[in-house]
């Protein structure tokens, strides 16, 4: 039994990670955390847990866990985070960071996008939690650094074809929509229920926060440089985000190294479906699910190729992945309290 | 002309009413204010106004408007109009308030419900602008009291029958449904997009602010006491409001006599629809109309009757019926800018 | 191992039935059958199912299925079912119906209200799978009528105060709010998109279905006939239900002693959660699990009591209820396979 | 007064165009025909316009219109749409067609696209009614082939840089988000509330019928072949459209050359609202308007540049664009009937 704790219980993320922990055969949830709601029963938090989970909110003490915790989900806000790892590894206790906190290799990257970094050994030693590419690494991590939710859905798609050599770096284009708990449960207007509803509208364009997040993991294994222009859209959803990509291959790529490379990558992956060449994925047939669905579209003659992504933003992008992380961190399968399927429509 | 003012721009019944008063032939807008977004043009705050109005936030200033508006609409939040009522009145500028705040005659009701009243003389002379049941007091009034979206719904449903004694008033239940938009665009847990949506949810249960002003209104047509059961829920629409009002008939009523009251007071009403027996409102009937409504089911067996009572809650429940008011007041046909037909589906 | 069958694959029930068997640690799928997708795999029907079920579906052929199953759930349309139930019996296999053509047992009743039955023996032998109240006789049963989704949020709600004559049986009022899934996967203008978007349309006033089916378990319970006033209404959600229920009590009734009525029976179920006073349920407190939430307003002067009751309609109100039934048939504990707390927002 | 017919009634475009006729200062309703639906009234398909408009739908007779009617517009299906406009125009009835099949100037474009064409010489004849930019031929024309909404987005954000050649033509993408309204009001799973609600899905990628469309006229305009990649999504929304385009400048552009485009074509229009350097549109801005916003992020370093350019699918997509053509046709001013402030949030 693996003994957890998971901080920042109050937001969607958090959440999230209680419901998959509390259905989890091999972990135990030990304690939650939240700055917000100390003392307070989550169930106040989240009616919905009634008669599921009866924790309290305590406060983040890394000494008073070192005993009662083997690993601790942060589930905290960007430049936030970074402050409670170092004293929990510290402690022994193994970290899943589901903040950009971690997930740069490189500080200037990270600085220059967020802030002054204050745990800069840790950000080195960190690894970079998305399973399919980075398991080998993730096995002997004390640290990870859970991938964010648009470079999770672009990075699947778009490594197997970058570390083939298969796609030309020069051309990439994401366009990507997200259901407006990836924005997270603190109030603003944009996510007011009547400014999101009916709508959809474009934000950050040509500046997000993932863009780097992007660029860095695709340039290291395309070994140079790698743009990408990637535009976000909040769409009227709750959970849910798709990208469409759109690229160029190398010369004389057929459809059949498409799919090979695929399959060299993600043949035995639970959690990355391959759809069949005419399929497309669509955010409902991911919703409550781990998956990662991944359609394809060539033109041989033009050479032009159109990849379709998509994923559950709180499972495969933030609290599922970072638990199929913690299987892998912990020698279990991945699929681990991971691979029952959802109920929703 | 009626030059007009509109105090309270940036919520979603002050650029209703914007909008309103912008394809009114007879009316020109003159002034707008909002406290939180002075000097900012209306753009701003709601961008799918660029290019039809150009105006910018202003600070209510009584005196100065004296020589530019007519009429002045405030769009202010319970409890804060009544401040700014009397000032206006006292420049001689009819007054349509949107809050609560000049709904009721009985201050002792109010004051129980919202807060102590700072302006009493005004609150009494006030006229409750249920366009249809007061309109002759509406034409010579200087400052009305707009009535509230769910007891608009239910009074319009109820009080022919009332009136016509046709109605046990001790049985009275009503059970509303209102899209988000009645919360306003002020930021809550309750109005966020993941929370509101693919949710109903019933909230102050047995204790809304509306039901004494409801209370109050059939009362006084009544002749005696009448208490009303009410039970609101919060539905994931926009715009819209429903009501399902049930109740019981007084002894040998025939549904004729039910037909025939609501005929004798709407017959000639162009924003009330009395649909033929065996239909039943919708929401999406009326949306983007400032129509009301009217479905009935009756069984002379048991003489249980239900009434279904439709608005936009924004139009007739806010801004469509301040705008009808403002046309009754001006010796206007109800309909002038009023009686196009909406684009929404 | 429970061997299970599902009938009617290709819709909403269906589907969640699959998915609930699939995750059920006590049972395996063994056979779906589907007239009009015979010979085509389910992920065709569902791509979500891609990679979590690879079953084909097959034609119902009792015979054949006699060693196969030892349970068949029937998903099929009211008025199909009972053909398929009585040779399934004949085999040995026990059936649990989700239509209404095993839920009555008063034959003329649902006569009146469907058609001619041509399995009468086996409609007397059949029992409501109600489960917290008909859990001894559910034990024992070759056949089980699964309740309709609307009779499971009223009935739960009422039968405690109705067998403790709480409750004056002359005057109860159901207006209850559906999710569009529950109207089923077949098309008709009232489910495209654009019309049941951003509306709520009030249906069936006065002669739904389930009326007849609510009354007949309550008459049973209170030991002479009830009438239940009952309005539904189509609301733009996918999944959820929820009613809002009106009645009065009998004389000298306490607060205590409605909450002790609920304690009398749901003390030890763990699948209805009866809400602290003062705190209602929420559609989406229900969502995704298998709990009715109860939730009870109580006015101690005028006798006026207001229950609210939600359920997630897919689950207690369809599937979630039949394999709760399915646990208390094959002497499971009644949360196997349904205690896992769902992931939906 | 213009005497105006619109066949299809029944269709969201037929009761979209009936409705802003209704408004039409300019114009009077003269006829609407439905095939399905003839001899009832449109409030029988349309309750939402009870008390607005009492027309009953007829049967299409060119013969008997000709006295009757100076404009029909057709709101029916593609491949119908031709059978009908010929006799009409032999009757002298203008022609606004809202299907694909006046659309192409290059017939075979049109064959390949849709099927054999049964009206050549009209087609020949016919004007692109994309009325900003065809106004002139617009004026004096006797048919015109009302664009696709998808088409308007893309060429109306495209047009004004490829006339001043400003844009590479071989790097155009188009991603499109469409609302469910743009299907149609007829049935199909894809537009069932519970499949398209909380979900977006990507169709026809690589072969949607608007592509060769929006090829054609960039191909006129740019004076040499224009090859697009197009993909449409489905949205969860009722109405609206969205689309995200991406391309390349011809070298040496710079941001000043992008705007003086804009103003060019668009100074005086009052449909086309070119937003600041830095603000981006949003469905929601437009919805209920006939106006096309238009945004552009650009890079001058890499020469990237990024159009977003939102519509109301059925106004600027559809009636309302084909209203404008009315106006126009007929010497009136574009935003006659058109430019009232419509009242959805």
């Amino acid at each position: 039994m693996i003994k957890v704790g998971i901080a920042g219980a109050s937001g969607y993320t958090g959440v999230e990670l209680i419901k998959l922990i509390s259905n989890h055969p091999q972990a135990r949830l030990e304690t939650i955390t939240s700055s917000s709601y100390k003392g307070k029963p989550l169930t106040d938090i989240f009616p919905s847990m009634r008669g599921f989970e009866s924790l309290i909110c305590e406060e983040l003490d890394a000494k008073a866990l070192s005993t009662r915790v083997d690993l601790m989900f942060l589930a905290l806000p960007h430049k936030v985070s970074m402050a409670y790892a170092k004293p929990l590894i510290e402690q022994g206790i193994k970290v899943i960071d589901l903040s950009a906190d971690f997930r740069f290799s490189n500080r200037a990257s990270y600085e220059k996008t967020y802030q002054t970094h204050t745990a800069k050994d840790l950000l080195e030693e960190s690894v970079y939690g998305l399973s399919e590419i980075y398991r080998d690494k993730i096995k002997g991590a004390r640290i990870i650094g859970n991938p964010g939710c648009y470079p999770t859905t672009i990075l699947l798609a778009l490594l197997p074809l970058i570390k083939e050599q298969i796609l030309d770096t020069k051309q990439i284009i994401a366009d990507s929509k997200s259901g407006v708990s990836g924005a997270g449960r603190s109030l603003s207007l944009a996510t007011h229920y009547c400014e999101a509803n009916e709508s959809i509208t474009p934000y950050k364009i040509g500046n997000h926060r993932h863009t780097p997040e992007i660029e860095e993991i695709l340039s290291i294994h395309a070994e140079k440089k790698v743009s990408v222009t990637f535009v976000p859209h909040l769409v009227p959803v709750t959970r849910g985000m798709i990208s469409t990509i759109y690229g160029h291959v190398n010369k004389s790529v057929h459809l059949t190294d498409i799919y090979q490379a695929y399959q060299k990558y993600y043949a035995k992956e639970p959690f990355v479906r391959l759809l069949p060449n005419g399929c497309f994925p669509s955010m409902s047939h991911v919703r409550g699910t781990n998956c990662c669905d991944i359609g394809c579209h060539f033109d041989e003659n033009t050479g032009r190729i159109i990849l379709i992504s998509a994923i559950d933003n709180l499972l495969k992008g933030a609290a599922g992945q970072a638990v199929q992380n913690m299987n892998i961190m912990f020698g279990l399968a991945d699929e681990t309290g991971l691979n029952y399927v959802q109920t929703p429509l």
